[in-house]
């Protein structure tokens, strides 16, 4: 296992956010913002539990949690470097909305994530807050997480190879399973299990292996089918590294390279996924790089077969900003990381999808999976 | 791998649904609800997919999704029962909205589930069902799903009976990492395994494998640390069959019984939880169970170090009514799963925890988790 990363350091991100409370409820302006949704208390303190609540306001900031948490929320902000930027209030619920009360009461308008927080808790906090006027705000944080750092692309580069690793050594399983003694749940739990041994806290979502007829259906959960020769086995998964997210696709064909009309479909996506990838670069809006894997596809006759996004971004969240589909209107910045995951899945023949995730760099991209694309194995 | 069961059958719930609307919103009656929680909308239908919307009026119910399930939403409707009591309307958000809006158009006011939509959300249905009246609703179908039938029981017995066999497997590595070459992660990494092999879809939650100092943190994750001999460790864990789960807690010492503060803990644990499942049996209140396990702790002296509640009901969620803990009000029913799970986390000593998942039964309970409760292995 290689050697871990420096802490990742988090000074200055709750500065930029002040710098967008002048226009975070729909353009209007909020006086500070609630922050509820886990990953971006994260990003914005380096506190990773999964109960906590931020208050930003424009000169204090509370996160309140409770205490299961006590020392790992003062190690985690200090070694985020946001010790001293951050007062913490521990206790139970009563105790913490307290202290989220003492800081808002002063507030004429509050921000609430509207898409994270519940409606019953609207009302919740309407209460709480009695006398602030709580307002909707949208993707504020989200926004500001859309390019990533220097250290959390570093981050995501780990995650990445230890997925390549991992997947190099079951992918011999694969290989040795032409005699039907190898199912796609089995596979699944091999390589989480490589990639648990290869230094990864998690996977970065429910590892899907779909073999044939199963790699028809995009969404496919890894049941109890078992691989033979010639299947197509679409193979989509990804590790956690220190909180960030991989997510790379391969289709491999079984013991044999693919022939007939499952050899075009390899051929095209292959040749659609490459095409994508060449097209993501800075300014370049995300809808541009789905149009250039689509027109591929649709070239081949297969449009209506191509039935999902070309990709989305990646980061802490397995799925986050940009949305890399249709009409997708966001410019990619150079640090914005997206996936390129366009597929083909053809009920009778077999689905076949190859994703990366990339880096978006001055000149073009840089993809952090790299696991070979080869196809027969 | 034992035989699958037969087809859940959920006939005749829509129906418990559609009698508890006079009083769905606080006392106060709604013409229909919006379900929303997929948990809720697969109780109710059968159909298991992430994205569906279901709309119960008094006489009609539509289930509302997208292309990626037209297959699966009809079959596991048709195998459910269910299969001519609602209609299935597939297509994107906009087909599906509206198909919603021609059965909403006509009420009065409509619930929906507030703990589970988003303000967001809710804003967006406001303008949506533009002319009905939305209103708060919490806990409609949670009430319905607190009390398990025969079926439902029997998959979280099966869940529990491989979750048992699994770690059955697995314990001689546990037994054999006096050398220290065993860590946290690898031992729930085999775990999780060996319950994907033995017939889990996955495991019910991320497993907790903490031992030595780290067993005395309630919510440690799995980590590098390498188990050695006389180690408390704390093993929690779940299976999840037909998409039911079970959760059970044994704590090992690793190579030798415990000495000294530590046995007197296990000791201690052991009784309280004994008790705990002995006052469990309907007609009785919850908290009067998580009261007869504290009582046990505090006559030890160690109330401040049982930091949690004593459970939590199980089912299709592996954290849903009713709450085991100080004060709960619920009263157990035949037919209602909770867990009884008694902890003591002594900081520089070891923390223990012991956990059953049982099903309340006419003369008491029957645990469905069956592990012995060995310590030394």
């Amino acid at each position: 296992m290689k050697k871990a990363l420096a802490p990742l350091r988090v000074t200055g991100r709750m500065d930029r956010l002040r710098a967008l409370l002048d226009s975070a409820a729909d353009g209007a302006a909020v006086d500070g913002l609630l922050v509820t949704t886990p990953a971006n208390i994260r990003w914005l303190t380096g506190f990773s539990g999964s109960a906590g609540l931020l208050l930003v306001t424009r000169d204090r900031a509370v996160l309140a949690t409770d205490g299961r948490y006590r020392t790992q929320s003062a190690e985690q902000v200090a070694a985020a470097g946001v010790g001293s930027d951050l007062d913490i209030a521990i206790g139970g619920v009563p105790a913490q909305r307290e202290a989220l009360v003492g800081v808002a009461t002063a507030l004429g308008r509050l921000g609430l994530e509207a898409d994270n927080v519940s409606w019953s808790a609207q009302r919740r906090w309407t209460e709480t807050f009695d006398g602030v006027a709580l307002v909707p705000t949208s993707g504020t944080v989200e926004g500001l997480r859309l390019v990533k750092d220097g250290a959390e692309v570093a981050r995501m580069e780990r995650a990445a190879a230890i997925a390549d690793e991992a997947l190099a050594a079951v992918l011999p399983l694969l290989s040795a399973a032409a005699d039907g003694d190898l199912t796609e749940a089995r596979f699944a739990a091999a390589l989480d299990d490589a990639m648990r041994r290869g230094g990864a806290e998690e996977s970065a979502f429910e590892t899907i292996v779909a073999s044939g007829q199963n790699s028809a259906k995009p969404h496919a959960r890894p049941g109890d089918r078992r691989i033979r020769r010639g299947d197509p086995v679409v193979v989509d998964f990804g590790a956690v590294y220190d909180g960030y997210r991989s997510d790379m696709t391969r289709t491999f064909c079984v013991g044999t390279a693919p022939s007939g009309e499952l050899a075009d479909v390899f051929a095209v996506v292959g040749e659609a996924q490459r095409t994508g990838v060449d097209a993501v670069a800075p300014g370049v809006a995300a809808g541009s790089v789905d149009r250039a894997c689509r027109e591929v596809i649709a070239a081949a006759g297969w449009a209506e077969r191509f039935e999902h996004g070309t990709g989305h971004g990646v980061g802490l969240d397995i799925h986050e900003g940009p949305s890399v589909g249709p009409g997708s209107a966001a410019i990619l910045d150079v640090g914005t990381v997206v996936t390129v995951e366009p597929g083909v899945y053809l009920p009778g023949t077999g689905g076949v999808r190859v994703e990366d995730t990339l880096v978006v760099t001055e000149d073009g991209s840089r993809p952090l999976t790299q696991f070979p694309k080869e196809v027969a194995v």
